[in-house]
């Protein structure tokens, strides 16, 4: 909802003040709308836009080189008056006459229609165009009954750039009805907006369903479903459109993907990605689309995509020079080449071991990454519970996605004849690289670390697992700065390398020394549930993980105990 | 909440290749970021930014001319893993060495440094840089331990800027350096942010409340109380950050109002209209501000201001050309010499009556107007809680405005001795510009036609009335296409003609004709109750309105009843 409002009576006029003071470089503001800081060309055609506030960067956000000479706005979600139409469409005219834009909405309809007349009156040849793109609003045969929406974007900055290059006014006009009879839009709504001041939404719709063309002012759609993935509504969305694609449509086209507020950036970009094969599957070629917030609805949920069917004219207006507060093309960036190669990734190359014991030792060590992979993805559900007391429970997720990698790297590592510490090494690096968030990394520079303490030519022997395993504990130490007792996986860490280094000192084998310290290791890590944090953000480490045990923790002793079942099964001296 | 979402785990993945198809004009995909699609000078430092997904148009966005050579993308939220960071800066680095740019949280602090040992360690000189611009997340005195926000912007544009001219490694690390230390934000927060593929909100700010100083991943904040009007919460954000300035810190600073996601552009603008007169009023001049979305937190609701104390050189590299997705500056427009001054509105001039009648007559028109204005002051929140019903509720306060203004303008022509059709059209245009919508249209057009009908240099009377009522009955019918029957302002307007007709044809004087026929306008007005609209948008005329009258039939019996008293004590023959 509007949560910054004073009077909400003033809201549109001083959100005009404030957007004409930020972007004075480009408009300047007279009352009910702005004009341009550097006026157009005398002579020239002279675009004004309109419609109601609340839809920023419609209309305001329109003007500029290359796209409108003037908007007018009127209050939110309502008409212009007539008479701010009539003065604004005055003070810009350069004397080529007027063309006004605005969607087919009745209020608008009317004012404009009031004022083009009285300017026609005055001597100033005015035409009208009224945006028709909203296919939901009314079925094909009563086009001209069809609300306008987010195709007031290419329509208008189309004739924008027409009026622009020097056409006459009878042209603009005629590439601007074009533009218009070739754009077709589909809107779907995940729930409505609150009016500023207001408290309550003007409309919604229920939660996990998704209303199918309607309108941005609450005006009825045609259909309500679930929610849908992105591959399903990017289907929906491009199937309507097409099925309505204009007589002598050609394959080159345009395509807007609108978010109308609160339906953010990510999500935009998520379902674009599952739009472009739709499009490119029916045969067309994008030319410069748009994914982003262009006609908004204030706090609206919900998005459009819209197409526009070029021809060459329309094309070249669409991709011309522009320089407004919603839109700018044609700056430093000259198009690319589109051919241009992504650069491959560069393979990893693995060094072969010199000795068959090396050999072996790989093996040994992508043996235990796949066991700890095994182990991890098993008990990913238990993991994520635990560390959802005290984070976002993404912990279990993290470690299973880091062994996996791990394994797959150590295995082609093996394949590759390396030895045990290029195996570690090649599991640790993908380890950090897939695992993700502080833990990933910890446990990536850990077992980097552990891997310089191996020989490639050799087993990996007693030495060899407690030199590594104190050179992992330094380095998460180093990089993590958490001490036993402040609730971190250091907690079953550091009894693990305590016991595994007196296990070895009393003579225990490897195996056993092992198996008693990782199982120290469980002890420790259960026992963190009576403590309570000292480290990181209060969001991940606060009051809520009070009685629960450390999700690191636990991860690290369960890696500890598999380890340990590994080298008791391979019998390491 | 996230709605479009297809695996959650993929969403980030899928949000980038999204992106950078869209904008390959200025960058181009590689595992886990983006590149530059023309890459930079050799030679040059290069910048790579990054953190977590979630807040676009951070980083990603930040990749292109004039800015960041490189981006790199954590999971949501999260920061990216070390892998890719060195993999990416091994790809972007030019020769020149690498700035390693990020906010200050211990995940991306532990990558990243993890990154900058091992690029050192090839042999490529790297230097880091974490903002620290969150001065609610530690006091001064351990500004290190600050969190980076909004600050990223200016601080990483302003380094990007400096590395683009050529600066060696060292003065691009010192200029980095010292644009962080001159950068503070301060932050409010009204709601929580949902995590793609969740039903609940991260964390939420109660209702009608303000978090100040929240974190946008929940972190904890400082204080919380009621929302504030824009003026108050402007002063807020402003104190907080003027308290902070830097020693030597100077008169000139930029300043970014940055929205978090559902706290849209109006509400912002709205915003920067309050923060401009703390700013100047502090002795301060603005350069270049921005307000809009440039670092977000899915659809988190709130903003945070961000100043930045410029000196001569922060200020060059601040207002040098970039072209990313985030901001394009330099492109067509130079900037505008801004004491062109805007253009004084037209004072409107009343040509004087030629006779003592037709003064009187002005007089009786602006008095009529004056009464009718009174009366819809009154009426007001009655009219709106009719409308209500039917629409959005804003029909008394329109038609309030319109008289109130058509009032003012009328007495303005009186002054200047204007006659009744002079008087009457100044009203009618007054009464269109204030009133909005689509009844302010139509009410101005149909008072505009009634002037028509008088003789400026007489005293109205009953001919002159009849035809003035025709006309505007005539006009409103043929603009607003409504019939009697279609629950509009006709079902009043159209019996009040035909009464006052019959009244006069039956010999009736001026007054009684029309006090009846006033009084028939109000019946019908009232049985509107029982009629369903049959025009209109589904929203404002559906089924909501049944049982209830229309405002607009409602109001104008009310006027049509003033009028009556008016002519009545006016006597008009």
């Amino acid at each position: 909802m509007t949560k910054i409002c004073g009077d909400a009576e003033n809201f549109a006029t001083s959100a005009l003040r404030g957007f004409a003071s930020l972007y004075r470089h480009i408009v300047q503001p007279v009352r009910g709308g702005v004009l341009r800081s550097r006026p157009g060309k005398q002579g020239k055609v002279t675009l004004v836009v309109g419609g109601g506030s609340g839809h920023f960067p419609a209309f305001n956000g329109y003007v500029g080189s290359g796209f409108a000479d003037a908007s007018v706005a009127g209050d939110v979600f309502a008409s212009p008056s007539t008479q701010a139409i009539l003065r604004i469409a005055r003070e810009a005219h350069l004397g080529g006459g007027v063309i006004l834009g605005y969607g087919n909405y009745a209020g608008d309809v009317l004012n404009f229609s009031i004022a083009a007349e009285r300017l026609r009156a005055e001597g100033i040849d005015t035409r009208m165009i009224a945006t028709t793109d909203d296919i939901a609003s009314a079925p094909a045969d009563e086009a001209s009954r069809r609300r306008g929406t987010a195709g007031d974007l290419p329509v208008f900055k189309i004739i924008g750039a027409a009026a622009e290059a020097g056409l006459t006014l009878d042209e603009v006009e005629a590439i601007g009805r074009r533009a218009n009879d070739r754009t077709r839009s589909f809107g779907v709504a995940f729930d409505g907006c609150t009016l500023p001041g207001e408290h309550e939404k003007l409309f919604h719709v229920p939660d996990q369903r998704v209303a199918l063309g309607l309108g941005v002012h609450g005006e009825q759609g045609i259909d309500e479903r679930d929610l849908m993935r992105p591959e399903e509504l990017a289907a929906t969305l491009c199937e309507r459109l097409l099925k309505e694609a204009p007589a002598n449509g050609g394959s080159r086209i345009t395509a807007l993907l609108n978010g109308l507020g609160c339906t953010k950036y990510e999500e935009l970009f998520v379902l674009w990605e599952a739009i472009i094969p739709c499009l490119e599957n029916a045969g067309y070629t994008v030319v410069a689309p748009l994914a982003g917030e262009y006609i908004t609805s204030l706090d609206m949920a919900g998005c459009s995509l819209t197409l526009t069917w070029l021809d060459e004219e329309l094309e070249r207006f669409w991709c011309a020079p522009v320089e407004t507060a919603a839109i700018t093309r044609g700056a430093m960036n000259a198009p690319v080449d589109h051919s241009l190669s992504v650069p491959d990734e560069a393979q990893a190359v693995y060094m072969k071991s010199l000795t068959e014991a090396g050999r072996q030792g790989g093996r040994c060590v992508a043996n235990v990454m796949v066991k700890l992979s095994e182990a991890l993805t098993k008990a990913e559900p238990e993991l994520g519970q635990i560390d959802a007391h005290a984070g976002d429970g993404d912990h279990g997720q993290g470690m299973a996605r880091g062994a996996a990698a791990a394994a797959r790297a150590a295995l082609a590592a093996v394949e590759a004849g390396a030895g045990p510490a290029s195996v570690l090494a090649a599991a640790a690096d993908a380890w950090a690289d897939r695992a993700g968030g502080t833990s990933g990394a910890l446990w990536g520079a850990g077992l980097f670390a552990f891997s310089t303490a191996f020989d490639d030519s050799a087993r990996p022997d007693a030495q060899g697992l407690l030199l590594g395993l104190t050179r992992a504990k330094d380095k998460i130490t180093a990089l993590g700065k958490a001490r036993p007792g402040d609730k971190t996986l250091m907690d079953a860490l550091s009894p693990l390398v305590a016991g595994f280094e007196s296990g070895l000192r009393r003579g225990d084998s490897v195996a056993k020394a092992w198996t008693n310290a990782a199982q120290d290791a469980t002890l420790a890590a259960e026992a963190t549930k009576d403590l309570l944090p000292r480290l990181g953000r209060a969001r991940t480490h606060g009051e809520r993980s009070k009685g629960h045990p450390d999700a690191g923790a636990i991860s690290m002793a369960l890696c500890a105990r598999v380890v340990g079942e590994q080298l008791s099964a391979l019998s390491v001296k």
